[in-house]
């Protein structure tokens, strides 16, 4: 670590008043062109940077933009960072991110130690946050977003899908497929509020159609393809006689298709089988799955997008809930 | 939005002075227990949160620890997040993200807004950083960590491995796994600095026992299942006599699995397959794959414990460069 470089050596380098040099900084109209680019040249070359927060203490809050999301060792919530990333860039805010580990404790106090440094918005998964983090939320004065569900109340802002559709559009589209003898298999289903959402839409939807799940697997473990394989092979081992599984997730799904192929099963003709997320790695499998297609990406940055918004002006009902249908690929099963 | 609840409310709640509140708050010795216990019920009472930027002010830095990393569409900087979550949750610090999409350019963007934040520590993916961005982070004057890879000079703290020894260590396995007939696989190599090495490692240890790559592919697109699946069809096409395939990644070799079981060879008897990083979703798929567990969560957190270190007091060399040494696991290939 070498010192940390002053105004007074950029002043100094530049050939300028120490008040110049901080007035061309920070953009002072009465600075001339020839000092500003003197300057600029200045402090790029000593490696000065301007201190953003004296800048930001005269007003109420920070450029930082408090993110809050259940798990990192998914791809899901990695995506939806990337997207906040796409939206935040230009906007001169920064992230600051915490992971609650599927706990609404722990979330409670991220939350309380994110305000404690007057974000200028948040970000935060799901709609089912602790009675006190909602306290929290609704008095700290800034942009409240909620994202990936819109199944229930929002605080402030709104940007995912209905869980409760996807799992019925899901069954739906099944049915039509001709599938009649459907078995379910899901994993952390305590922690993975949406899952159980999808699931609870899939069986009303089978319900409505005079069907029902004729067997069933969960596990209080993380999802993974070796969960999904071993829980499918305990389906196939049972006998029951099914002609689709529809799983909490594509990782369960494609461990699912791996236990098919071992026990000689062509997939998806004697057995159809369908996951939730659209995650890139379906692409490279041997079949082609039925899943949904999360926009978690795009959720990402359209929350960005809408929370920067919400900072400059009062934004209309419409303006602050965005409820996204996401499409369903039913891969080899399509034709 | 409700207005923000303030200092004054909580202490009318609490029955006692702004001033005692304050005091209370801070964890002044001179508050009695009672009023203390009174101001804190108060303030969860009402949702009162302290303002820790006001705090900092007095110092040099804020609690701010920025990280910067490549991209987040890949499971294994997310998981680098994760580890630095793990580390730092105790400490009162915030991670503030970056993503630089693999542009140095990006990254010295995202260095430059960071320092004006007056991080009191910054965390940077690499040892290629562009000279400005070294210039900016020798001179920032608080602890900068580079991770992931070692191959290099180190600017101050430096956590991650040798991707030249992982290249060569797993030459050297597949060699005495009686292997000689070898192809190489890889994507995005003018991005994708750490894989490079691999492959010039690889290359150099399969040179020093008189062997070379028999062919080779390379993609400028980013690994996928996908991508993997189409360059190994590629050389499978090519009529080349080969017994073992190293792959840039993972998610390549397992697109590498399903092409050679759809050309019909046994894997690993007819085809070794090799990857790189020993990610989760590898043990779900129908042959255990070889590849190099990278520590990526460990290095994650293990550098957020040698930063928050380096705040409180002066490190030697040996404390601020840690080299993982990744395990070889061979898969079905090891029997």
């Amino acid at each position: 670590m070498r010192s940390k470089p002053t105004l007074v050596e950029v002043a100094a380098l530049a050939g300028v008043s120490k008040m110049t040099a901080s007035r061309a900084l920070r953009g002072a109209a009465d600075v001339s062109e020839k000092n500003v680019e003197k300057v600029l040249r200045a402090s790029e070359e000593i490696g000065y940077v301007t201190n953003h927060l004296a800048t930001s203490l005269s007003s109420r809050t920070t450029n930082l933009i408090g993110v809050i999301v259940p798990s990192l060792s998914n791809v899901v919530f990695a995506e939806v960072l990337a997207g906040i990333s796409d939206s935040i860039q230009e906007s001169g805010k920064q992230p600051v991110f915490g992971v609650s580990n599927y706990d609404s404790e722990v979330e409670k106090g991220i939350i309380r130690d994110m305000l404690s440094w007057r974000p200028a918005g948040i970000i935060v998964t799901g709609l089912e946050q602790t009675d006190q983090s909602k306290k929290l939320l609704e008095g700290a004065g800034i942009p409240v977003a909620q994202i990936m569900d819109v199944d229930g109340d929002l605080i402030d802002i709104n940007v995912g899908l209905s869980h409760i559709d996807a799992g019925r559009d899901m069954a739906r589209a099944l049915i039509n497929r001709g599938r009649s003898r459907f078995a379910y298999i899901g994993s952390a289903l305590d922690k993975d509020i949406r899952a159980r959402k999808r699931m609870k839409g899939f069986q009303e939807e089978l319900s409505d159609a005079g069907l029902e799940l004729i067997t069933m697997r969960t596990d209080a473990g993380f999802s993974s393809l070796a969960l999904g394989r071993q829980l499918t092979d305990e389906i196939l081992a049972s006998g029951c006689e099914i002609d689709c599984i529809y799983y909490s997730n594509d990782d369960l799904a494609a461990g699912g298709l791996f236990a098919a192929m071992a026990a000689g099963l062509e997939v998806p003709r004697q057995l159809l089988i369908a996951g939730f997320n659209g995650l890139e790695f379906l692409e490279g499998l041997p079949v082609r799955l039925a899943t949904t297609r999360s926009p978690r990406r795009k959720i990402g940055s359209e929350v960005t997008r809408v929370l920067l918004e919400a900072m400059k002006r009062s934004l209309t009902p419409d303006e602050r809930r965005l409820i996204f249908r996401p499409e369903i690929d039913l891969g080899d099963a399509a034709h």
